[in-house]
């Protein structure tokens, strides 16, 4: 199973779009993050969720966390103006990170293994130079235990976990050398 | 507006359930993470997507990424069965990271603060030692949006930017000073 065969399609961003237009659209249907594009639909960046939220942390709260603390409760509530006339690009991290795109034919394993440790909840997949779709954290888990695991299996490891009678099995699942 | 007071109910697991358990709840639900609680309630941790996923890659690829290239498909593809039997405790991150929990009494802005520093997709809010609820980045930017700027106000910024007549005022929204 191959990365260009479990993405999805996925909302995208131009660099140049209202950021309260991105805000908005990770709220409304609860994303897990943004795809940024560039105006020739070059993937430019991918923002997990909990990075897009600093859009509305004002910069000096971010520069020092304590003074968040500080701020009035009617100063917080309005904190989300900072979204207004702004674009994506000026709210962009100032470093570009490592971005987290995978190639059309990287394993099930290799895309998991790059959004742990991008710390990423999504992931573009890249074919011929271009985003073929993303990956999300959850669709991953999806496809690992539907091709991991036939409900036979798994009734068989929660079985086993309920009885408690004998060590649990180092491997369990459709055993090739079994079928 | 206070932390506790835009909280949400979530999915909890206890720390020794299932692995499997928590990764379909995940994988079902399209949660942005997991919370996971102690036999008496207590919070233990908090896991985002993204290291959920960690769940199913080989222990000797997260310490080398580059083997994550070289596991044959077939492999890859049974990586699931790696749950198998697994408990969460088993399954959870070595070293314990900052607990991304906040108090009932905090701000929007240090909600979102903690949420950018500490990368994390949702955040615990604690009231009296006891877990109240918990609160998403999607959930955090739809109460900014929504306190932050009237329709009114939106529907400014938007022309504002639409007909770009002038350069974009470093604050917009609904101004005290102008009620």
């Amino acid at each position: 199973m191959q990365a260009a065969e479990i993405d999805e399609e996925f909302p995208v961003v131009d660099i140049d779009s209202p950021a309260l237009e991105a805000a908005r659209m990770l709220a409304e249907h609860s994303l897990p993050g943004i795809v940024v594009l560039t105006a020739d639909g070059q993937l430019y960046a991918v923002l997990p969720a909990s990075q897009v939220v600093r859009f509305i942390v004002p910069s000096y709260v971010q520069d020092d966390p304590q003074l968040a603390g500080v701020l009035a409760e009617s100063t917080a509530d309005r904190a989300a103006e900072k979204l207004g006339g702004k674009t994506v690009r000026e709210l962009l991290p100032q470093h570009q990170l490592t971005l987290p795109a995978a190639n059309a034919d990287d394993t099930i394993i290799e895309v998991a293994a790059m959004m742990g440790r991008l710390r990423s909840p999504l992931i573009a997949v890249m074919k011929e130079g271009k985003l073929h779709g993303v990956i999300t954290a959850s669709r991953l888990l999806a496809m690992a235990l539907k091709c991991g695991l036939t409900e036979q299996a798994l009734s068989a490891v929660v079985t086993g976990l309920k009885t408690a009678i004998q060590p649990a099995p180092t491997r369990v699942g459709v055993a090739p050398s079994t079928a």
